[in-house]
């Protein structure tokens, strides 16, 4: 019996969230888990499909990436999630899928904007993309580079990963985080509903814009912080 | 044994179509229903996922929003349902969705025009859709505002809620209210449909043109008041 | 027992695949069957769910639109159906949808043009869209006047309606028919799939054109008449 | 019991993905698998619907298309098949779908240009189409032809079977193919979703380009070659 297996349970549950919302075809999408006092991150196994995929084939890693527990490779992500685990100490799960609207607007390589109180309830800013790795950086490193990439976005936009939970590498896909396992696949279900609905409301009315900052703060702050009311409270 | 059972029945089975119908994703949405002889309302608690939702967490307010039964907080969003209850006087279910195609008409802060049948066999106008809220009506008490928009469309629009039960609120997303919390479920199924319709016919046909009077006419009679020859008359 | 029954059963499997196959939502559409010796045709009663229909709701009328047999109203769409079988001798089953692209083309008033084989495997045509009906000829019968729609647009194009197994009614939706109810419905899924896919083939490129006839002709004619080969031969 | 027992168990499980994961209607698609050393193909029956579809259908032809065992006509796509079976020596299945995005591209013939990582890491190419097919080609030996213009658009554009295992039809739609049956219908799942971004893309941002060879090297190479190490490496 391994000593991690409440956190290989956790994301187990949270990776098969993914097909189960359609968040990626085959083998595509992983999620993570980490318990910061042993210092392990659980993590999908590479390439496995979901309906093969079972609770022990579930990996544990160390933050430098050195399998601590598991019979198979851990997700070629690896090193991508491990790298937001150091730079975002408050997280506790993160989510990588390719569901497909979310992976069309980082293809088209913009930022998806606040177009009303579905995304606002999320997030104050526009959901962020960002920028195309460079050659140097691709035959680097690349999986740590992508989490370098996320990093960069963040500081150049002065974004807090608590208050952004999601981001869109470009012409890849997205990445999205939370407290645990749970909330990271969670904020990637949200992820992709609000890439559609922004989609369509730039096709119905290509002039939208991003809706006025006292309706987002509104949304915003009746889910998160001292003065929310919306939930349960727990 | 609650007194209101047999309106919290009604209501839970309501809100269960909204995960059903593909309507809203995680716990978005709400359904609530009125008992007009007792004074009370029974509606969604906040921030339940619907997979977990049970009859017995359907909560019971008054039309002050005070809790007359039941141990979760009531939707976030029910003093909008209650100031609805207060002014449509005929309704008896009110309902709130995050569909996808009617929120993208509502971020596109564009009224739904009636372009075929299958919309005119449920309203002869376009769908309508509210103002932007001001600063300061957000400011005061959203919710409660959120209603008065509502109203403040229809009074403007000279629109009868017993003829057209469903709207636009900008940039957030459709409400749509019936006899009962069924009929309030079913016109947002409805509408979804709708807006998804013109939608698709906009794309083919930008200039496509809202239908003609007769054959709005025809439909909708052929399906309401007093010559309706649609259904089994019951 | 009704001496009607394998009619009845025949139609109600068929109006059964319209929420199989997602081509309307709540009560819409309907099929009906002939039994062309008996001179009767049966059909979906009018608004009744899907969910809730029974072989024994089917409702019998003759070819004058009487009732024979059966407690229900039959549906009111009733006189379209009797008018396609009393001047399309050749046809056994009628078919009515609501399909989300089907709708919308037959909303934007275009008819559907041949952009693959997909369609050409089912007709050589285009999908042909009626003209919009007149203001006297909707407040004279309504329904009747539909199949006249129909009737004159087959006229006017020289088409057949063994070739052309369905229409767009203009700013209504699709009808669709063949030898049997099973044949029509089966008519209305393909009619949905094609409409969907020249959406998608003109939004990728808005100059595409109707191919080229002997590539429509080897595939309609590699499904159809006396040379045919596709399929099991029965 | 037949000698290809194992052979049409593998077929058909592959033809049974096509209805589950939504790439064709009805009785359209198909997919083969060759045993090379007993030079037989594996083939769905022509025009059968999968839900009637049973492993002992499953035709078994040789190479110039004769039926060598089995009571049913293969499928009217066979010779396309043995037509690449013959000149991709290193390939073990094919798969035909009228999926619905990729027949769109197929329509509008267009090549689905590489606009992620998703595409990436399964080709280095656009998905690339063929021709459009002659007159004389049309009236000579239709599916034969398919497959010489699929071999031409390899030949014209020096594209490798083993490293572009797909291809669009012009007017028609998608082949793929792979080291056996499961492979191809996986390619064919692939590809689909491929079409979609690609198309979701182009709408967001209509100058989206060909991402940069650099990625598209990194991500197709972590998967294939002797360098890989996405997987489990078996």
């Amino acid at each position: 019996m391994s000593r991690y297996t409440y956190l290989k349970e956790q994301v187990f549950e949270a990776n098969m969230e993914i097909p189960k919302e359609n968040l990626a075809i085959v083998t595509f999408g992983n999620v993570s888990g980490i318990d910061r006092q042993e210092g392990v991150v659980a993590i999908k196994p590479s390439g496995v499909p979901y309906n093969r995929l079972k609770v022990e084939d579930i990996v544990i890693v160390d933050l430098d990436n050195v399998v601590i527990e598991g019979s198979m490779r851990p997700s070629s992500d690896t090193r991508t999630h491990t790298l937001l685990y150091k730079n975002f100490p408050s997280i506790g799960g993160v989510c990588h899928t390719h569901s497909t609207y979310a992976v069309a607007w980082a293809q088209a390589q913009k930022p998806i904007p606040n177009l009303g109180t579905t995304h606002a309830d999320h997030l104050v800013q526009a959901v962020p993309v960002t920028e195309v790795m460079t050659d140097e950086a691709i035959l680097r490193d690349y999986e740590l580079e992508t989490g370098y990439q996320i990093l960069e976005t963040f500081t150049r936009n002065a974004l807090s990963p608590e208050e952004v939970e999601m981001v869109l590498v470009a012409c890849h896909g997205p990445f999205t985080w939370g407290k645990d396992p749970a909330k990271a696949i969670y904020n990637s279900v949200v992820l992709e509903e609000i890439a559609k609905m922004a989609f369509l409301t730039l096709q119905i009315n290509a002039s939208a814009e991003t809706i006025k900052q006292t309706l987002i703060d509104k949304h915003y702050f009746r889910k998160h912080g001292k003065d929310a009311y919306y939930g349960q409270g727990c």
